[in-house]
């Protein structure tokens, strides 16, 4: 009867999160009952997405919830047998009890393990499905992705470049400037901390952009509006640059007029969308993979001790690439 | 041989256009060559989208453009009788001369002349294919349409109420809401000067918008978004309350992420993407006026030396319906 370490959320962040925010408690494993599932989790995963999720979402008090994955160590469930890896919406702690519903099984011969939490899994699919299904990316189209280096933007730029696309991106530093244009193969990226968007832009792709994958918001949004061409699609994943705002939301772009004259589309979505495409997405991404098409990365933050610092470490640019957390071996 | 009088574009506009940015010019039209057309205009239309156009679109020291409705005076073209009644795009002068294919036949046993730059011509069509087309409207939804008064959304709120949805108006007048919820059908309408749009929509729709048809942008389009359903479209016609900012944009609105999480569609539009939809539009509208379940008001200013004052009255609410000019008579 294992001792799980989870961790509960204890005050709601204002702007920035603190540790403060988290607190940990050690949770009696019983064993698993009629059908049930014990799973021990290998990794778990922050993200972004979490801090919005932390204004109402996640009660005080209660464990949080993220994706992981583990592996399964007992089980009366017909379904599932000790060994199996799976993933789970039950991370934040160490261990799980499962009726199974909420489990799916992993192949790790297709991919590793951990990658079910980025490239092979919720970020992946984000980027797959954002970008083929919302955006309607057609081959040979000029795309622009902001957060370019990030868990999502490094998929949607490398799945550009499968499809023949021309691909601009942006990031927050030199050193992820270089990755970009180097590792995964960007036909431009720039600083957006340094460079001015628009003229990049307009020097990188002068006849326009077919699709701007928006992660970010602000002056990279109207720079986008500014330059992008007739019949146009930004599929909205996220706007980071708000989700610090601490009840002063930025403004929007001011020049949303450009949809008009040019006919563009801009669309919000969440991963939940894409699950008719699970599985040819996992079919796809594998294959990239293994032919080296698809490259990322991982910062693994090691223990569920530093599940909060690897959280926080999301706002401030610590993390190259899918942000984790290693809870057990392998 | 008449003299026809056109207006030229003198200066271009710095904020509200004024008389000053217009200039009158008598010109010689010769008889019609081989193959030509020369039409006498009795109807030119003035509307918002013409000052943007202004900015560097129309040449200057050149004669305007816009829609019209005429009547063949002189044909040596197979194609028009004399008497024929043609829209064509021409406005802005008295008479035109045309090698046809510019030239639109109208049939005024359907509906009135006029009608033809109004419910039946552009105004109407936009509204038609904006809600239908571009909106994706399903019968019953919930609509919200702002400058609901106008030459477009006044269309549009009539044919969400044919299609059985629940109707709601913003305009900038008591009286203009008044006759929103009287005379157009309405089901709530207000004063976005005086009420809180937000407020509004929550007490007219508890449950939330399907479509907002977009006119003016600013805080009603902050308001739309926050209070749209799943799945809710955003068709964007227009944003007449930046039209006028002399080269300071004002910014968009502070909650484009409401679109992630409700997978919402904005989507800008021009009247040209629906000519495929013209000619079940003519037969659809046609019927609805006849059956007493559409209509408009026209607001018509005498003589071609008022267009200047009808255009510039577009700005500061003075019409009701459709600004028109009439050059003649029928």
């Amino acid at each position: 009867m294992p001792i799980s370490k989870e961790i509960h959320l204890k005050s709601r962040p204002k702007g920035l999160p603190t540790a403060d925010n988290f607190e940990f408690v050690d949770v009696d494993i019983p064993d698993p009952g009629e059908n049930e599932v014990l799973v021990q989790n290998i990794y778990m995963s922050v993200d972004p997405y979490m801090r919005g999720r932390m204004r109402e979402d996640f009660a005080l008090d209660q464990v949080l919830a993220g994706g992981a994955v583990g592996k399964v160590v007992a089980s009366n469930n017909p379904g599932f047998a000790v060994g199996d890896y799976v993933s789970n919406f039950s991370g934040w702690r160490e261990y799980l009890t499962s009726a199974g519903s909420d489990l799916s099984k992993v192949d790790i011969s297709l991919a590793p393990l951990s990658s079910y939490l980025g490239v092979m899994g919720m970020p992946g699919l984000t980027a797959y499905g954002g970008l083929l299904v919302t955006g309607e990316l057609k081959d040979g189209e000029t795309v622009f992705v902001s957060a370019a280096s990030g868990a999502v933007g490094s998929v949607v730029g490398q799945i550009a470049k499968v499809k023949g696309c021309t691909v601009i991106g942006s990031a927050g530093s030199d050193d992820k400037v270089e990755q970009l244009t180097g590792e995964f193969g960007f036909d431009h990226a720039f600083n957006y901390k340094t460079a001015n968007p628009l003229a990049e832009l307009r020097k990188a792709a002068p006849a326009g952009i077919d699709v701007y994958f928006e992660n970010v918001g602000g002056i990279q949004l109207e720079a986008a509006l500014t330059h992008m061409k007739i019949n146009g699609r930004i599929p909205i994943c996220g706007m980071i640059s708000t989700y610090n705002d601490d009840g002063t939301p930025s403004p929007g772009p001011r020049n949303l007029t450009e949809t008009i004259y040019k006919f563009i589309t801009m669309k919000g979505f969440v991963v939940s969308a894409f699950a008719a495409q699970q599985p040819q997405f996992v079919q796809d991404m594998s294959g990239w993979i293994k032919s080296g098409k698809m490259k990322y990365h991982e910062t693994i933050f090691e223990g569920i001790e530093n599940a909060p610092a690897a959280f926080i470490g999301l706002f401030d640019g610590t993390n190259n690439g899918k942000m984790l957390v290693k809870l057990a071996q392998e």
